[in-house]
């Protein structure tokens, strides 16, 4: 049995739910997998939780541990910890303050997994080759597609090939503002705003909207698994703002529905409203399921399809990478 | 870097498939994960040709090195090589002679990777314990679905998942034949034979059409990743015969169309035609495309699909699986 201690930075619902994950499936990653995790520090703006021995996972969710006002960098740089969670809220231009508690982790020679996509669209490279130096395992499944398998898929299952394009729906807001107006005829603004009544869309919108979302986890995918070496200023963006009820009516009346799809292909990532045929397994996509069609040289195309966002299964995703970094069965 | 001597036992199109996949991308193999794979041998039932030093390729697929009278089972008895790749086809009611060439690689502590689904879907628990015993890695995606990924792909990367169910589609036979009888109207009989003249059905067809192959899958999948204990006699088998192009026009008028579907879930596997709602994924299947839907306890249902059948993408499968085994970056 080997036992990983691991500290969580930034404890909202996919740090929370990552806990939630342990306490309930904890058992089967020591069962099956010879992995027994103990959660043995938490750390946010509230201050940090800490336990040498594991922290208690029903009183940490509820922060009814001791509390202490050790901050985030000082927890993650007292380096008694073997695996760093990191799933702070990180700023889409800066990477921060995940990219500071990413390379800190790395530097201490510990184990990182994130669900952050900030860090890894702008300073893929230097990252990794910090993990490389360091001998430390950075993983981050869970920072492209939520549940939806797919950097991991390309690495391990699809290892012996070349892959020669990704394409995909990554963003469940806008699937939902375009198939909203479609089937409804209603104008982009109404349903927006309705998306921002049922928390589906973002008080400030822009980021999902204008296509940053899409264009960041292209650029993670572009650069984790097709070797390019890209920033995501580099993409090629337009949003949904301008589609109108009468193009997707139009759309529909030639078989079509309008998705936003992201696409890299060649060296060059674009995202951009498409048209895609109705019985396209994309036109099938609704509410926060992705979808990302992969094209290889030895087999095929490969269509992956899973929940997109959503805390627990980001949360899964950061649960299956830390056991495949300690599992000893392979 | 690691060199790695393979021996492939049957060289029908899967085995040939394979050899020229290593041609092609042997190089990808040796630069991204440190894995030099060589064919020291090759046998079927023509006798066998080998080389220490590694075949050289393109004699060998127009069988043009020198030709030995050592067969198949001795081949693999000498031990002179690292993994061994079985191809052979297989009977599917004794997993011959696939079965004892396994037994034989494992038992000499040698690696196995096979597309062979008989000797698996009969005796899982047997070769498991054998390989888990002597301490010999044994994979075998490419037995299910050809190219889609599913079995790694659930060990792997849903690692932290318990598996609730499986439920898809696992034969393109059967796919081609439904679909071509319920866009033309045309009856069963005369859609197999036109599938047997193209040589998408056997001549004697009953494997597929009778779904013995889709069960055979699904079992594989039970014992593999669903942790259950079921040999494939234990599956609710119906076929296809007994579809009539009435029963799929009356579907169709409702909004459905029929597929053969293969379902794991709570310990039951089931194989039978049923139908699907034409706005589902499973109902844009065409041809030799395979399609699972594999339902998680935290992911939430995931989806996969890719080409189910084709001998470079069941040779894709075992190219993939030999380089997991031996590949020095993780």
């Amino acid at each position: 049995m080997k036992r990983v201690d691991i500290i969580i930075i930034g404890f909202g619902t996919v740090g929370r739910g990552l806990a939630t994950i342990i306490r309930k499936n904890g058992s089967l990653a020591r069962d099956r997998f010879g992995v027994d995790i103990r959660i043995v520090g938490i750390a946010d703006l509230r201050g940090s939780m800490m336990d040498s021995d594991g922290l208690d996972i029903d009183d940490a969710l509820e922060w009814k541990c001791e509390i202490s006002p050790v901050n985030s960098i000082e927890l993650i740089s007292k380096g008694e910890y073997d695996l760093m969670v990191e799933t702070t809220p990180s700023d889409v231009t800066t990477g921060e303050p995940a990219f500071t508690h990413i390379k800190t982790a790395l530097n201490l020679g510990k184990a990182v997994v994130t669900s952050n996509k900030g860090p890894i669209a702008l300073y893929y490279r230097e990252l990794m080759e910090l993990s490389e130096r360091t001998g430390s395992p950075f993983r981050f499944e869970a920072s492209v597609g939520g549940a939806m398998p797919i950097i991991n898929l390309i690495r391990d299952n699809l290892a012996g090939n070349q892959i020669l394009g990704i394409k995909g729906i990554f963003n469940g807001t806008c699937n939902y503002i375009l198939t909203r107006m479609a089937e409804e005829g209603l104008p982009y603004e109404y349903v927006l705003s309705e998306a921002q009544s049922l928390g589906i869309a973002e008080a400030d919108p822009s980021y999902d909207v204008d296509g940053i979302d899409t264009a960041e986890k292209l650029t993670i995918l572009a650069n984790a698994v097709m070797g390019m070496d890209i920033a995501y200023h580099d993409v090629s963006v337009e949003g949904i703002r301008r589609i109108t009820p009468d193009t997707l009516k139009l759309a529909l009346d030639k078989g079509y529905v309008v998705k936003l799809i992201g696409e890299a292909v060649n060296g060059k990532i674009e995202v951009a409203p498409r048209l895609v045929p109705r019985d396209h397994p994309f036109a099938l996509m609704r509410g926060t399921l992705n979808i990302a069609e992969i094209t290889t040289d030895l087999s095929g195309p490969i269509t992956v399809m899973g929940r997109g966002a959503g805390a627990i299964e980001a949360a899964s995703a950061i649960f299956s990478d830390i056991i495949s970094i300690y599992r000893s069965e392979q």
